[in-house]
């Protein structure tokens, strides 16, 4: 099928989307007609999790004409040319290909001779017999000692994804016996964020990945350095104690200064990573190969359902195509990320990136500047935190902020305390149902104070329980929903040109290359 | 002098703003005229902190007209009539007192024959006795052994100010040799929080704080509960582990249960409590209470310039103002925290609050709706972590992004790297001009992927180094530019009425009081 790239003010269902009724959340939201959306508004997940839409601004009308735009733009199409090995990116002109890190949707690509899901695969694999030999002790620090800590040295990309990750997870780990090493991070070029982390370790017995896909960016080769030099104080041989994660043709490839080097490539970006070697280096060592396996199966579940073209059985599609609406057509600028589970606690931080950094564009995927609002703001705490502290906009601002709540009916760690009657966990999944409700109905109340206008729209994924599996289709589902909207507002969600200026302004002002605000600013900064 | 409350929309000079000419910002910060705006447009604040507004798009034109927005709107008087005791805080009735923690800024507020500052302080004499008795071995646990570590139990304004601030100065403390405690925090009625603290401290060596200006908090109660039980059941008595921050009229003021309690009251809100003995206990009791004094004294230094009426001198309110311009005039939604250290890495979180719990409001301080815009959505992370993740956004994407970076010349822990000829902390440095000037300015490409529009506003806030003083006053100066915006928009920026029917939903949730959609959610959820 021939696949059109247009601006979304060219379409014509978009003219018609825009037509149609605008939802009356709070009266469809009361009574028996609430219960019934509630019931009728949930599309299946992967691995048992729920997309549940009831208090979306939709309705039937509005879906249909959701549907229509989502045919017309050929969602699902240029998903299948994207995982065919397309070079939808066209900016850098490249493939992208992280789907292929955990399942093959359709054909195979072969570049160079190379099946590129065997690549994958292969690194993996490769991965896999690391972590096992350094928690089975074929592979020790030169005192012949465990490797009891891993440490990530990335940015971005290659710590945000991991990081999350890893912390959604470390509990879970620990209830189920899986966990092996505790993982920590270094990222900013702030260099007490090294100094910190390495006051909180036994260096002699930590293993460092080093992860940067060039293998030339700033912060992370700095913060080796940093590394290095306290191995070196404490008498050890860094090359004993890192590995790197990066592509084949970086300088740290076939460096012998690592113990070994696993690669991505440059069809993964940063954001899209956590389930390739950059994620897969440091959660296979903390967990064991065999959780990150389930990961990646939780997210290969997704994927598939987004190869649906029905878009009422198409969850990632659906959240997009929502998004899409409340963006353009509703005109909500910002989006609020809210897990009820503290494991998720840096869960929206990755999100920010994932979206804002794929989404936050002006021009379309040919380099012309488009005529609408493109990705939104996104921003997050876990609940209840969050219930007391920014809530308060959301439910009485004068700015309507679209809401995703992620909710688990079980906890992690199985310790629980009844209070009142009722455990904490179930105060938590309480809390999350009182609000999705209080936000879309609101309650009148004479004194305007205290009145809720409700209206304000939300979804909510539901799930047994954040373990790999889902959280590896909660991830894939946030991955495509950003993919399906940058389709739909034909923009490219997979370069960053937006971050190079800054780059080569600081690379200015450390050369002392400067004049006018940058030199004036860099005199009150003491540079 | 009279004081008069009207809406934003009733002000002459607000009319008067808007047709004052926009300034393009990347023209005038372009060649020598740019860097005269980096000379001119800085504000002194406290502890030699500097806050520099060149790249904000205002003029002298501009700021005459902000200056007689301000007068107008009487928001050095407001502030006077604040720290003198009125009740500004119309809905719930209640002085707003939290200046009176750290100074005496105007009148003595005698209530009840009780003198507010000396009431204040004298709990600050209390937790400093205190914690000179734990730090100096006099109250131990039973087994006559120190405690080494404090817990904070507290959500909200209990939690992310204290929390941010231990931070902000963990590691500070540790090179000044002012470390005494270390510090966690439970806050969320997730289960899996408290198991995960309690998982990583020695509970026999811990002493706990508990913090609910109520007493009646559900999550901070839950979280007490299951700690007590923690400790019973490693064979200790809570009583000897526990201290409480409260109201002397709560349930917890006068209890067996604790081997302390220290008081706040009514008149200090929970966002604006770090100040106070609630985040007084725990600072003191990591840092010692010298270092709390220093803290105090730092955002005392700021308050006094918070009085100044010119308004070039006073940076909280010349801050504020431009706040209002960008949300009113200009129509930006949103505002980035980018703070370029890691010790501040969860002060974007603690701003959200102040910020969007104080200003979501859709009503006036009279109860009655205004037909304006107030508080903006706040997030933000650490620099340089934003900029490899949702800087892009900030940089091309459809919405101009207000933003507030702040920036120190020295780090805290006095150990780093060269790396091509510069230090991290100079890198660090070099990031953080090269931004605002890359966002100000922007850069021409033929190619529009790579285009700069510029014409982004920032301010920087600029310091030499973290520290309890400085802390304190960039602490005061947001608190301060909160509550003048407040005024300017003519709302009640001291209560909360937002966060309470998700409250009595939730209560109806767990009595199985459901009908409706809050049922069907119920069930969705297993409640």
């Amino acid at each position: 099928m021939m696949i059109n790239w247009n601006n979304l003010d060219t379409i014509a269902s978009y003219e018609e989307l825009k037509k149609v009724a605008h939802v009356d959340l709070a009266k469809v939201m009361t009574g028996a007609n609430g219960a019934e959306r509630v019931k009728k508004y949930n599309a299946p997940m992967g691995e048992g999790l729920v997309f549940n839409y009831a208090t979306k601004q939709v309705d039937d009308d509005v879906l249909a004409a959701l549907a229509k735009l989502a045919e017309e733009t050929q969602l699902v199409e240029k998903f299948e040319a994207l995982y065919n090995g397309e070079v939808v990116n066209t900016g850098e002109k490249r493939r992208v290909l992280h789907h292929m890190t955990r399942g093959q949707l359709g054909d195979a690509v072969v570049e160079d001779g190379v099946d590129k899901r065997a690549f994958y695969v292969e690194q993996q694999k490769r991965i896999a017999e690391l972590a096992e030999k350094v928690h089975n002790g074929e592979i020790t620090n030169a005192a012949g000692e465990k490797f009891t800590t891993v440490v990530q040295i990335g940015i971005g990309g290659s710590d945000l994804g991991p990081r999350a990750m890893y912390l959604a997870l470390e509990n879970w780990a620990k209830v189920n016996n899986t966990f092996k090493m505790e993982a920590k991070f270094i990222s900013n070029v702030d260099p007490d964020d090294a100094s910190a982390v390495l006051n909180t370790i036994d260096v002699a017995h930590s293993l460092f990945v080093l992860v940067s896909k060039s293998g030339t960016t700033l912060e992370t080769l700095t913060n080796e350095s940093f590394v290095k030099d306290a191995l070196k104080n404490a008498g050890l041989d860094p090359a004993k104690h890192m590995i790197a994660v990066t592509s084949e043709t970086s300088p740290l490839a076939k460096s012998d200064d690592y113990l070994a080097a696993f690669f991505m490539d440059d069809y993964i970006g940063g954001r899209f990573s956590s389930t390739s070697a950059v994620g897969g280096a440091v959660l296979s060592l903390a967990f064991g190969p065999d959780v990150f396996a389930q990961f990646l199966d939780g997210a290969a579940s997704e994927d598939v359902l987004a190869k649906n073209k029905d878009l009422l059985k198409n969850p990632a599609m659906l959240d997009a195509l929502i998004g899409i609406y409340e963006r353009n057509v509703l005109g909500y600028q910002n989006t609020a990320v809210l897990p009820y589970s503290q494991a998720l606690s840096r869960f929206p931080a990755h999100l920010q990136q994932l979206d804002m950094e794929s989404n936050g564009k002006s021009v379309n995927r040919f380099g012309e500047p488009v005529n609408y609002q493109t990705g939104p703001v996104i921003f997050g705490e876990p609940g209840t935190n969050g219930q007391h502290s920014f809530y308060q906009l959301l439910h009485q601002g004068t700015d309507i902020v679209p809401l995703q709540f992620v909710g688990f009916k079980n906890n992690q760690m199985e310790r629980d305390v009844v209070i009142q009657d009722s455990t904490s966990q179930q105060k938590l999944c309480a809390n999350v149902v009182a609000q999705i409700v209080a936000f879309a109905c609101g309650k009148e109340d004479a004194d305007r104070n205290k009145n809720f206008e409700g209206g304000r729209p939300s979804s909510i994924i539901i799930g047994d329980q954040v373990n790999p599996k889902t959280l590896g289709a909660l991830l894939a589902h946030f991955e495509n929903k950003v993919m399906f909207q940058g389709f739909v507002w034909n923009i490219n969600s997979f370069d960053q040109e937006g971050v190079q200026l800054g780059k080569v302004l600081a690379k200015r002002v450390l050369a002392h290359e400067t004049d006018g605000a940058l030199k004036e600013f860099s005199d009150l900064l003491n540079i």
